[in-house]
């Protein structure tokens, strides 16, 4: 491939997820495999500023497949937000003869890199990487089949105690702003009820479902909530409403928490961040600039910076349809 | 829903794989969400020609979702190959007042639900559940996402070994037709050669590839190898050849076996089963028969199941290159 | 052994912890062993007041050696703290022809079995069950070892995020009056500071070694907390008071919850609870009576029961220091 | 702690085993808590010579308390035999101003170490670290927990599928010498049963047992054997016989091999580590030489080197009983 870009920066941002380690190797190995540079920059944006820079080989990313985090670290940068600190890191790039960037991290990181290319109309490139599987353009983002493993290991244990005491459980996922993480574990660890931002299920309903499932033969429940559920209580909150309208029951509450973000990736978020990253590295090769590179319907794809950011991601009405089938 | 349909046997057939359990608790609970009757049939066909059947209620499937094996116990049986065998089969279904049928298997499994389907005109429907990823009509068999993660997570200790070592691993895997395990497992473990069935890559270049990894800083190296890899040799062999060529490696071999068919579940399998599950029921109640229940492009879809079973399933040339890249 | 005893209950009362289910098993296959009968009691004490009993026998057992939780189910009766309560269980015992009682469970639990026995002369025999190893007479309770895997799992996939965001994390693990669990899986997970109940560290000791690791080049840092730990504040004023003081620093808690009770026994736990569950009953078969089985100098041995209740575990002195050692 | 010791020496020698990185950060840290350098050696005796040495201090060992493997790698070295080899590793370790040295490995590398201390009049500490646990002044060598661990959870996936097919499986695990993996694996498995080098069941008694655990009414089997078992056949052989005399039973073998030196270490092995690694660096600086630091009643102790390596480690004779009762 011949080019125009003979130096790619590579960053993680935002919060960090299971695979971001596999993409950086995947970038760094494919600008090896093109004999393109490539350089590691720390703490994301931040350390674009700071001209936090690291030169990297395909050795420097041994033994990383399988770690969780990023050995680039992850920071948010305010000072990024400013027209002063997206030219101070401009320079540094240019000062380091960086020609073009891959930006893994979810919507907020990918609207810092489209700011930077329109300002400076440098090639960016990005590369979805959060749990919360809420970006538009790619069925999977990096870390989401992790983080859904790991909550559903999590709830099988929770299970466990459950059922050996009778108990109802409400178990807080991450997913601040979308369902996904609490849909889909939900189905897999067989909750009772699965409580998300997109649906209002109502207190009401959630206590005559729970008491529906009671009179079926069910002696422990589990409730999987995310965040931002739409009845708008906390898990606590939702546990004293249940207690008082349902004596009967025993409750309790367990917020899973910043667990869900780290772990050994699985082989699914392995194999994608591998594919992701070899594609964002050959598109900036071809030319190509302010897409994110993602999977759809199987395959990978380029979907403009601008839709990635601003499309809408909807949980499956076939899921939530599916998980009321479930529970009967 | 309305339907001639009334009661639903459910079978497992063929080689076990994790989310099996997930498929069969769909089945169970889809049915009696539709007031439908259903009935397990132990050790897939053989069970049917010995009316070793059970009644089934949505709490008999309770705490089996996160199981792996198939509670419903998997067999073959030559007998189900004979008319007379079929026959039988058949009676102890009309006897039962089953009026439908869910299978759950690979491709053997399938053929001999067509088969039956032609005999007597019953309705029929399959799910693929099989490690093996190797049936046309789903992106995903029912296993595979499991398998890959079991594979990976053994070459990663596999690999703390071998790098404090300075060796070489051939790390043999399921995949006697197909590449699928080998070549995702393989790009998920960073294996520095990946050998399948579809492939030829010839002693020389493997011993080529093993040198130039070697030279160009890597201490250690995995080769994973599927069962039927094209080379024709077993992994042993494999080993004595590559001995003979690299003095300087000391070679070992891992063959990981039949634990790569159990274990508990991932969130994907247990998902995958449940839609797959409320799928083929639904099917089967709209009057659909012969079809295969699968996921194309991330939705459910139907495959009629004489291309389920004849269809190709190839590896994705794009993973072989991405492969190739990831050992720069 | 010849025996007056003919027929032994088996029950687990209180908290739940892994290993329960392996030490029913070997509890019910010793009594098969040597030809004396086994009832399961479901639900503790509560249903032995209400007669809730099934007759075990091996095959009953099957399968469960390496699940979580305990398939007779556990529950607190308040029931049988009165002696109206007490003289009911016993004369479902009796009804049933069973004349020794095995009990699974921690102090709690304990009391009541030696209540009972001085009130109607049973012979009782006890196991220690519960992950907070909080039992005098027993280098090791079943579930300890299983909850300090769970724990240093975690708390390694909260390090993941915690040194990607170079942070400070609060991890509450449970020990409301015992700080085993979290000595153990504070060194385990290589924690900055370890907080017990038994220690008051100080909260201005707390924040200066802080900023002492952080001096020493440490960019991220754990700190385990006991759920009662010495120093009175909760993991969230904790952290309130640590981002007063140390502003420098991005905490965060996470508090792992009922999730260390549950999940598959370590190979510890099962050999443990196997070895524990012979004893027991071989123990009541030679007329011996409340007594406490436990391992003591990797010797099962026994203990009165009034000691085991009594006597205090103290965390070991060696512990504490090599944890300030490991955290130079 | 004042001494003539200001610099220690730290190698890993013979196969791996997790919690050897463990035991080295252990070694490090306790180094600098001392006031005392310390230098890590590749490649354990074959480095010594090669004066293969780093400097490391307390920031060096981050995050790999956690880790499989060992950062120091190992080796074998047959240099290291000859007087001349021994020779070289001498001056390399007085040219680095090194006066005492940790020995992390098993009986091979703790006889180089006394030989060693011998001919120069060297301090030596040994550190038990091997997954086969056959080191006499130690209950728990470093990594046998794990690897148990390890092999239970694959052996509960092995039993997925054998029950599933009422197969019965032969799953040989390590241990050449010793049959501790194999008994408490197979006891923690529940292993019908479990072939061991120092015992010899004999074929005949095998299948009997074979046949009366089938008329039990297991449909299953597991058969863990020790790769050294007494019978003196093969894993391969073992399964034609029984093939032979139970035509009945569909038998499979699974070999688990190198995975099980492997892995995360588990939080006992990481705790025993970290203990280890404190009493070694504490007993040199203390004038001792010629230890092994082990666990004995739970406590850490010191064993003469020579003691270790000549004294034997039986199996216990009660965890044969307890196998016994449990295949019940």
């Amino acid at each position: 491939m011949s080019s125009t870009i003979k130096k790619i920066g590579v960053l993680t941002s935002g919060g960090d997820s299971p695979g971001m380690n596999a993409a950086i190797r995947a970038v760094v190995r494919t600008c090896a495999f093109h004999n393109v540079e490539c350089v590691g920059i720390y703490r994301g944006y931040q350390g674009m500023i700071e001209g936090d820079f690291k030169e990297m080989g395909p050795r420097s990313v041994n033994n990383i497949v399988n770690k969780g985090g990023t050995i680039l670290k992850s920071a948010r940068s305010k000072e990024f937000m400013t027209a002063d600190g997206r030219k101070q890191a401009y320079q540094h790039l240019i000062d380091a003869g960086i020609n073009a960037l891959v930006v893994i991290g979810g919507d907020g990181s990918f609207t810092g890199a489209e700011v930077f290319n329109k300002e400076f109309n440098f090639p960016v490139m990005g590369i979805p990487g959060t749990i919360d599987n809420d970006i538009y353009g790619t069925s999977h983002t990096l870390g989401f089949d992790t983080a859904l493993n790991t909550v559903v290991e999590a709830i099988d244990k929770i299970r466990d105690t459950a059922s050996s005491h009778n108990r109802l459980f409400f178990v807080e996922v991450m997913g601040r702003d979308a369902g996904h993480i609490a849909l889909n574990s939900g189905i897999g660890a067989g909750a009772e009820e699965i409580l998300i931002p997109e649906e209002d299920l109502g207190l009401d309903r959630l206590v005559e479902s729970l008491k529906r499932s009671k009179l079926s033969g069910k002696s422990s429940s589990i409730v999987v909530v995310a965040e931002g559920d739409k009845i708008g209580k906390n898990v606590f909150e939702l546990k004293d409403y249940v207690e008082e309208n349902m004596p009967e029951y025993d409750v309790r509450v367990s917020v899973l928490g910043h667990m869900q973000r780290g772990g050994s990736p699985s082989c699914f978020d392995r194999v994608l961040a591998s594919r992701l990253g070899v594609k964002a590295v050959e598109s900036l090769l071809e030319g190509k600039t302010n897409f994110m590179v993602g999977l759809l319907n199987d395959k990978v794809a380029l979907t403009p910076l601008t839709q990635a950011i601003k499309g809408n991601t909807e949980v499956d009405r076939e899921l939530l349809r599916v998980s009321d089938i479930m529970t009967t």
